[in-house]
């Protein structure tokens, strides 16, 4: 048997009454914060000028954010594009990507189309989710190291399992899905630090679905060895000696990926090097009612190297800004919040900030304060007008995997944070306790329905000259 | 400089009036063939479930041998789908693969959808084509031979520079459509034998028309070095030290790649190995006047290596015929042509045939009837039954160089037996008179309005059972 037709075996049989409870749990969170993701991104460039260039067209599927109905296929690329612009969506230690942005964008958009139950949708995310992350399983990280991008490399496969899931695929079908899906891998790291590497999610997000459709129109492929063949997926992308594909089986669901390691939060919008650092500052300044005139001083140690492209005490622009530890922490002890906002136009010049700047002091830790070997840490020391000191560690930042979660009053309020971006309250409140119950939906149609708004003109204009 | 700006430099700069006669003259070649093969493959399932699996949608742009106008882009996938169905494209020896499908099916969709003249089309499909093929040039045979199906991971850069070309791009944007293209390029040869090989065509086009789409909306991506970038194409896709970039600029239209090394037309829908002997088969045949039943024997002698996959005294099947030198050179006497309609269903048990089978003779060639290293010739001699005896020898078969050129009549005589597949004899007859004088030509929607036809219900339906 190869992998194709194993993992084939095992995806037509996941029924979402065999999933363990806590996959559940984990598959509302990650739907939760990709939504919020996406709505986030959905007036970024990324998204309207991939929109743009797809051209005018109709059909069933909602662009996130918006009034506007297009294809299934379009709509995986244009919400893809925007659950990937700000680089805000949740991460997998297994993947060395981003696993829940191409396989939602996909499913969402095909959901839309046929119709789905909650439960149904729940399932294929998860199997297309430990696909991805198992297939990764044996190509990292060299796969990663290499130059391809594994959100788009991975994801593929991942898109297309989930929806061959949510299509009832066949067995053969849906390894014949896999199939195509390997001759549709792209996406390199040269591309990162532009537009196309948001990009690259909706591409993959598009292709795994077509994948699927195709397959479920008997379409042929090399279904049984598209992955072992010797001018096959790994020999093309890793190369001989470079991947271990016995990897792959034998983890299936031992456990979910989405359990553990499990999906990572990006809580901030900003370097995720800043991030512990920003957590013991918020939990200081609300556990102390921290107010910024009483803060004399502040001084920040965090690991050597995450310090090296973050100490940054006078930032220049909004990028500098999403890179500075100082700026970061002043924001958290003014606002008691760090938010994308913090982080566009002038917004890195607010007087309030630039006051708070010069106090903030930020040093490299000692191995009396942490573990040689623990890179993720943070200890913040606050200073008091009137002399008192109050002081915090963390020894990671919340959220990084299933074992240091997110809590969930955070989750939701980085949640209602991104989704106001694009969305009235009523709407954001609506999509929050609908992903609580999702298991209950009988379609999800109800809840991508809460994400339509009126076109009121996008934050940035659509329109762009023509060359 | 780097290569994408190099490139967009010559690719924007250059004019249907700075183009050499003989580039012209090879462009409509090509042109014709490409249209000719994609008429006759339209109505495969590689192309007509490619469409189902798209959906239901309408555009601008024609689906060659329908009456349906569906988006540019999904009309680059259909049509390039299409071009390819049958592997009886072009081929070109740089490339290594079928040059002028995904380029001209991308061309043709995007034609449709904005209008353009035959000289800009011309000069848009000679530019795509020398960039795929003098791109193939710094990574062949390497990339060829690790398993990268070059016609489309190469097709989708010449797809992306003709696209640029008649969208108008500037520099800037153009050698971005070709790093957004490196971000696209898939396609692997573990999927040959399959649909997905002439999906491959499909595909590259559709995503090289997008990435010239997307550059034209100033999207961004690693503009000026998605190449050499240690992450990007060259070392992605080849690998350090397997590829030589100092090849592409210096090679530039000197000469242009459609004169020299040329398209290769294929001239029977068969065994490339076959081709030598019906070219001899079919001159005797034609200067002697030979009618199948004042034939005692043929005795036909090609290459050892490939006669090995040739010798097929019975066929058993469509496919077994393609592959049998004694079938083709049956129906090459029998019916002075060796046209698609001879592999398709049961024709292979045709009692003519059958009757004349038993009287060819294949044998391998020795090194007195041709030199050691001419791998491509072919000596046939036909005994009569009245005892007189025809021989012809051929050192390669018509078309395979510019050198060798397929003479205009069988060209033409091709093109006539592909596209009265799916067009009556009028819009056969017009779209052959139309090439001749393309660069004559206003609209090339003159010419794209000439394959459209009622649809009268595909040769096989297309409709098939969902799962």
């Amino acid at each position: 048997m190869t992998i194709t037709l194993e993992l084939a075996q095992r995806i037509v049989a996941q029924r979402f009454e065999d999933l363990p409870p806590q996959a559940v749990h984990w598959a509302k969170s990650g739907i939760l914060d990709t939504v919020g993701a996406t709505l986030a991104g959905c007036h970024e460039d990324t998204a309207r000028l991939a929109e743009r260039a797809l051209g005018s067209g109709s059909g069933p599927s909602l662009v996130f954010g918006s009034n506007r109905r297009i294809s299934a296929l379009d709509a995986a690329v244009v919400n893809g594009a925007a659950s990937h612009a700000l680089d805000f969506d949740d991460c997998n230690n297994t993947i060395g990507g981003h696993p829940s942005a191409p396989v939602l964008s996909a499913i969402f958009a095909l959901a839309d189309d046929i119709g789905t139950s909650g439960k149904d949708f729940i399932n294929a995310y998860v199997t297309g989710f430990e696909a991805e992350c198992k297939i990764a399983l044996a190509v990292n990280f060299h796969h990663y190291t290499k130059g391809w991008h594994p959100t788009a490399t991975m994801g593929v496969f991942g898109a297309a399992t989930a929806c061959a899931c949510l299509l009832g695929l066949n067995e053969h079908q849906t390894s014949t899905a896999l199939a195509i899906a390997a001759s549709f891998a792209s996406g390199i790291k040269a591309n990162f630090g532009t537009m196309m590497k948001p990009f690259h999610v909706g591409h993959a997000a598009r292709n795994g679905l077509y994948a699927a459709l195709l397959a479920r129109e008997n379409y042929t492929a090399n279904t049984a060895n598209a992955f072992e063949h010797k001018q096959g997926f790994f020999n093309v992308f890793n190369g001989e000696g470079n991947y271990d594909a016995s990897k792959i089986i034998p983890a299936w669901a031992s456990p979910w990926d989405i359990v553990d390691p499990g999906i990572a939060v990006k809580q901030y919008p900003c370097c995720g090097s800043t991030h512990p650092a920003i957590d013991a500052m918020l939990m200081l300044a609300r556990d102390h009612d921290i107010k910024p005139d009483q803060v004399a001083r502040i001084d920040s140690w965090t690991h050597s190297r995450r310090l090296e492209h973050t100490n940054r005490p006078d930032p220049k622009g909004a990028l500098d800004a999403k890179f500075s530890v100082q700026y970061c922490l002043a924001r958290a002890v003014i606002e008691r919040k760090v938010v994308i906002e913090h982080f566009e136009g002038d917004t890195y010049k607010d007087p309030k900030v630039r006051a708070m700047l010069p106090r903030v002091h930020a040093a490299a830790y000692t191995t009396a304060q942490f573990p040689a070997d623990n890179h993720f840490g943070a200890e913040i020391k606050v200073t008091m007008v009137d002399g008192k000191v109050h002081t915090q560690k963390v020894d990671q930042p919340f959220g990084r995997t299933s074992r240091n979660p997110l809590p969930p009053e955070l989750l939701k309020e980085k949640f209602i944070n991104c989704s106001l971006r694009a969305l009235p309250q009523a709407n954001v409140d609506g999509i929050y306790e609908t992903i609580q119950r999702l298991d209950q939906v009988a379609s999800m149609r109800e809840l991508i329905a809460l994400t339509a708004v009126e076109d009121k003109g996008s934050r940035r204009p659509a329109v762009v000259a023509r060359a």
